[in-house]
């Protein structure tokens, strides 16, 4: 499980690659666990209690993964044939296969760009209810960080100010939250004040905490009793899933208060970048554990830079035909980021 | 049932409002009809053949609506949770309330500017099946012509590009041809030409053709047979509906060759609004029987103007707090035409 | 359009097959229209207003079928994921293409014999919200007259004790009408009272009516008001649609007291199979104006019976592999019942 | 970990109790994981390969849940509109929460009785697609054990039966066998060939296995490609889920020959039911881990009983108002079900 048993390999195509440490690996061993269908998982209830505690909501459900968390809080907050206000580039658009539609036949409104948007915006896009016509907006979504916006923070007085317009038009909000640790560390904000604009959040442990799975849905009591049912829908809904939470509860404990490593290491990466020709980097965005960047037409496309990378033992993602992103992690550390970026660099000066 | 009967006003907000004229009415009157869902109504049955055949297609089938016509195309055309590629403003992401992620499950990737796309547009957004984090693309949809483009024509090259891409990529091919007979009116090209790029093709008879209600499906047979059960499943399917196909035969007859002088009117129209101060119309898309136009920030927003024009008789329609839509239609003739534009300049220029 | 013109044929198929009278003819050749998008349509909203005052209700909704009158209901009163309890044989669960689960996502749990159903089966089968196991019930639906039921009249004490139990358990009531018209007849209850239990209820024009099209649905102004948009969903908002509802009011005022006429034909058709040796028919069930029976193992099957009797000019419908349906209605007399029911009996008989 | 942990309650609600034994546990714990979204995780996909091969099908995909199989099986094998034909008390009509129709719009038919159906009933119920107004039958589901049938096998001369006759006709064929396990166990046939004649399989590892959480849906290579999709729609798509897998793969190795001794305590269990007054039991549906018995009028009620019971240390499940079950697992030995037996007894006849 040591990172030569990855074949001396830089795997910085996702977070969600890490692999579990031997401590995380100790508390699943270790974990009480119960049949978390009748409520008696006791890890799994630690776990609700304490990130509903962190975030600062009555209550919250453990998931099997970011997406069903998403997915859920489309099903909760939407109705069939309403319109949702979300950011470009976002994960519900573009990751999930389409599930939204298909799960709770809601359509997007994209506004925006690189996954920010503002009040004014939001605005701008609202539909009202009780028209025949157009399809009434019912919720708007944020993503914090954005992922395919670069790992970029959402603007807290944007997502304040967002939500008061929503809720004075009846709107409800939800917090797609698969990377806010990152956001919270970047940003020295509690996760409270992230989350407290918001009707319902997610988080996710199988990102930046190198949890091998798990999502939560965060929110006010009446609505996560009924998210219990839309997991069960889903087939979300397991038995002793506390040795999954036990990993969450040890990455609280102990892979929290490193994510500003990952910050720095990914800053490293992009500075290395920022030099090299073809490659179009804001490093305005770089404000996290993710670097995205487009390659200029003089450049190699992505899957050939994607490809050559891969040969001299670093992985990174194709993201579009010209897109590429990193993502640095527990498993990654400043030496290997800065040997990656190199070779990366190469692969691209050399076409 | 004269334009007296509608105490003067003149009515320009959708090509929609026309009235059935005597000879429509008598034919309706006299219809031979019969059961549609035992295929026994001899006018229902005429038209559809009759529509086939302008179309070039095997088989038509009856809708009481143009959404009717949109949804069950989207619904033989895809599996919840594709994606549809479609130009930016269109009809099924607008104008029918959310309905496609409702009764189709289906993902929108919006596309181009002002209605109209390319093939490279259409390519660039194509996302393959057989990757479980995309949703899959399946579908592409035109609008001809562009209703809230304006009424512009959809250029035929790049129908004849973007569904050859298509059928290359394994995508099928909606045509919502709602004003499809304008379209061919104002291009001299035959409706089997416009049609003969995609699998399936929709016309109305109930804009720029005066009918009651209805539309049609058009592509091939086995579609069409689909179709039945799909109109059926939506609650379309009527009994003695050859009421209303006779008022489209009668209409097909007498209204088609008309046309040229709605979008001459529309000219009209249009050429009077560039002169006033606060209106942005790009005459390049007034090429059939809408004007679409934007009132500058100077200018009073578009309930206002909407507003004062029906104080003084002039019925037209706000599509967005500062756009404004005119239709013009067999119901309006060219004196009124002009009589509308100088009382709209006028409620515009007053503020 | 008289009889001979369906070349001496007699057609008990349904009692949808009907042709619109020449004093029909006339109403929808005079009808006021005007574009019922606008709600501007004088025939539709005298119409509208005309049945839910017949009902009781405060609000009424023109729909193209019977089938989107209930697709509505039902999409209104439920959720996805939904349990509605429906007694056996019912139209939305048999004659609709499975459209409720994919238009609303809801489970049917049926019940009862024959079309009718108790308080108390209503209560064994409701499964109560805020279980995330079973499908929790929020609809229970009735239809009266029951076609598949052999046009029995549902007891109104029970539908009575139905929507009592429900309201006391939070669940809404729908009442498919689409024979309502011929419920009153049998019993002689005013059409309201035969609504007043549920909270919306449809009514066709196209069945004993003897309308080309046409069904509302009725029920409080909210409902009526969200029912405005599930229809433009579905693709039935129609422009000058006036000219069917100008048939439905003509019917209203010609033809509603001569149901019980057809009621009494379908007397004369069923005493006379009663004497058919291999017909099974509970004559208990032949209340109003169709006639179910079952064939016995000796005797031919449905098919071969509906192909014999056509052979000899008398159209009657397959339900089953061995059940048939007649159906009586206005275009077809006395005399012509007797001598149809002469053919089928005969038909059955020789085997 | 031990019984004593549960402070010496007996819990007979359900097999999915279970607490993962320390050997279980230690196999989680030193499992090889990757990232399996990369298809990289060594523990899913020996897992998979090896259930695959019990199975005797090309390919598996792990699962969160039954549930999740379920409702993929169904998605894969339908569209919305579809009938899916299904045995009376099936788990996804009564236990999903109403998800098929929520996630595939399709309709079931309930068929038989206990859970049992025959190819004479399956083809009675078949509704032929290419008809408008019944729902197509694509889909045909076994339930092998049968969960409310107390656990009955299904006869595999029926299972061969219906599926060449679902093959016939097209319609496609699953197997929920999430207590596949424990049929194989009580008839000695191997795993394929109960699960040969079905198109798609689900087996579980949550329930007589032991394990902590995940089931697997098996079948075609072609299906379970796609299979991949539709997990990731509902978001059931993990990362270093192995963690998981490695407790089935020790549970394949450990706990699969020792189900005889459930299926023995069953026995027991019901034996000693059968002799008490006001208990409704069909002796012949013990064939495995569960009993389901009927309290009889006289009888107190579920709820009462299983109070009653509870408070004297044993836990058995209300599965209706009169309908209890009671289910034997890896963690209860003959001796504990003598005594659950006992105090369950006297709780039902103390009244």
């Amino acid at each position: 499980m040591t990172e030569t048993s990855l074949t001396n390999r830089i795997d910085l195509r996702s977070d969600t690659v890490t692999l579990p440490s031997p401590g995380m690996r100790m508390a699943m061993a270790e974990a009480p666990v119960g049949d978390d269908q009748y409520g008696e998982d006791p890890s799994i209830n630690r776990l609700q209690e304490r990130i509903a505690e962190m975030l600062g909501k009555e209550a919250a459900l453990f998931m099997p993964s970011g997406t069903m968390a998403n997915q859920t809080g489309l099903k909760l907050l939407t109705r069939p044939g309403d319109d949702v206000i979300v950011g470009d580039e976002a994960h519900v658009v573009w990751h999930e296969s389409g599930a939204a539609a298909a799960n709770s036949g809601v359509q997007f409104t994209v506004v925006g760009r690189g996954g920010l948007f503002t009040a004014d915006e939001f605005r701008a896009a609202y539909k009202a209810p009780g028209h025949a016509i157009f399809p009434p907006t019912t919720l708007v979504t944020v993503e914090n960080t954005h992922n395919r916006g670069g790992g970029v923070v959402f603007p807290q007085a944007d997502a304040i100010a967002i939500c008061a317009a929503a809720r004075q038009l009846g709107v409800s909000s939800y917090l797609d939250g698969a990377r806010l640790f990152n956001a919270a560390a970047a940003t020295g904000r509690p996760l409270a004040e992230l989350a407290a604009p918001f009707d319902l959040v997610s988080v996710a442990l199988s990102k930046g905490l190198g949890c091998p799975a798990g999502s939560l849905i965060v929110g006010g009591s009446a609505d996560i009793k009924r998210a219990v049912r839309v997991r069960r829908m889903f087939g979300g809904a397991m038995r002793q899933a506390g040795i999954l939470a036990a990993a969450g509860l040890h990455a609280l404990d102990h892979n929290l208060t490193r994510l500003p490593e990952d910050h720095a290491n990914a800053r490293v990466f992009a500075d290395r970048l920022l030099g090299v020709s073809g490659v179009r980097l804001d490093i305005q965005t770089v404000q996290t554990n993710i670097v995205v960047f487009q390659l200029e037409d003089d450049a190699p496309d992505a899957s050939r830079v994607v490809e050559r990378a891969k040969e001299r033992g670093v992985l990174v993602a194709a993201f579009g035909a010209r897109t590429v992103r990193v993502a640095t992690h527990l498993n990654v550390g400043r030496g290997q980021c800065e040997r990656a970026a190199e070779i990366l660099a190469a692969a691209i000066e050399r076409g």
